[in-house]
């Protein structure tokens, strides 16, 4: 197993440099911190190029690294690249792959998303949902974020998550006659007047502002849960998760 | 209006206290904090004992403070209270109000979760489902804790909230007639067999363990959500939402 004991060394520097957005686009990589994680990227992989273990953690008997290298190092090493609080010591670095959405019938639309917490919590509830892929749109925070990794629990690994512009989304799969519902407080239907189907994509939108109007305008229809107590509003990820196991019933 | 200026001043020790359970517990009292949070204190009204605002923050012309004190602090003795990055200036004191629940008919007790912001957005979305009541069992992150508070953002001052003990609260539902619904992955019906009901209660459980074993075992039934995709589990909070909503219906 190869062993980095310096801090200065060039890989070192290229694994701190993935905790950014512009380093992650640049090179095509990001990295992936905690035992979960870690397995789920060896599971599904395709994506996994390295792992980096410090020296005083063991790798599980269970897991098959095949013939991902493994990188020991030293703990302060490891806990440079750590994003938590009580680092575990193990990370991996993975291929953002170019994703396959050929035969995708079922899609979440992201609109702006600001909170890693709430973004990676509504991967996590897509992939649960059985959604076929999440589309992220501009304004939304960093797929590759490690607090989004880390809410999504490995759900990176299970299926395509696209950023991309949500008008040409929405008219592409308009032209195959899938619907398109956007998610608004004024001027929608009742979610559950809609029926159900194997093919569809639900928009959700900004914490505070909701779906953009110029997207609401394009939809097939927008929805909206109903609120029968005293709060504003529900949560995004809350709200997606409603939808969602609605609309796949 | 009163002004503060000394850190020392007793009452800015005792608002500082009440950033611990203990001395919360003990005064009967806890501190609310950013401007959402003390509107919905001052329109519910009953709660709110006072108000503390930082010199260098005015009160919103909208808001009718009544007859609830406002006490004008430094900048300093501000942000020594603030919990947040980013401190608004602006916190109430309230008062944990022994909660009416007599005519509830709609329940939601949580078993042991830990996440404050978890918690939190699972009493926002009991508010937003209109749940009479939400009932706190032992393990549970404290309901008055400052995250917990900011994420459920004002539900506290909209529904009672009660620390509780879950066998004696379904012991107490099922000579009602009531039925009680556990979640569980193994031994539970999937959660779109059980007929919606104008009663019930729902107990969802902590994030890695679940519902305790003990307390499914005296429900009167125990619910899933399937998963159709390759995530794990859903969120704790999400999977309230989808069943809390679908129970309701």
């Amino acid at each position: 197993m190869k062993h980095i004991e310096s801090i200065n060394n060039p890989k070192v520097k290229q694994w701190k440099k993935l905790l950014t957005k512009k380093e992650r686009d640049k090179s095509g990589t990001f990295l992936v911190e905690g035992f979960h994680l870690v397995e789920e990227a060896l599971k599904q992989g395709e994506q996994i190029l390295e792992i980096i273990v410090s020296e005083k953690v063991d790798l599980p008997s269970r897991w098959d690294a095949g013939s991902t290298p493994v990188i020991q190092v030293t703990e302060e090493i490891s806990n440079s690249l750590s994003d938590t609080e009580a680092p575990q010591g193990i990370y991996a670095v993975c291929r953002i792959t170019p994703a396959e959405v050929q035969e995708a019938k079922t899609f979440l639309f992201i609109d702006a998303v600001q909170d890693p917490g709430n973004l990676g919590t509504m991967i996590r509830t897509a992939d649960a949902a059985g959604i076929d892929t999440v589309v992220v749109g501009r304004g939304t925070v960093d797929i590759y974020n490690a607090k989004v990794l880390r809410s999504a629990q490995g759900s990176h690994f299970h299926l395509p998550i696209i950023s991309g512009d949500l008008h040409e989304w929405i008219d592409k799969l308009q032209e195959k006659n899938i619907p398109v519902y956007g998610t608004a407080l004024e001027g929608a239907s009742i979610y559950t007047d809609i029926s159900t189907s194997d093919s569809f994509a639900l928009i959700v939108g900004n914490e505070g502002n909701g779906v953009g109007k110029d997207i609401l305008a394009s939809t097939t229809a927008n929805l909206y849960i109903p609120i029968y107590g005293k709060s504003e509003s529900l949560n995004v990820a809350v709200a997606t998760g409603i939808l969602l196991y609605y609309l796949k019933k």
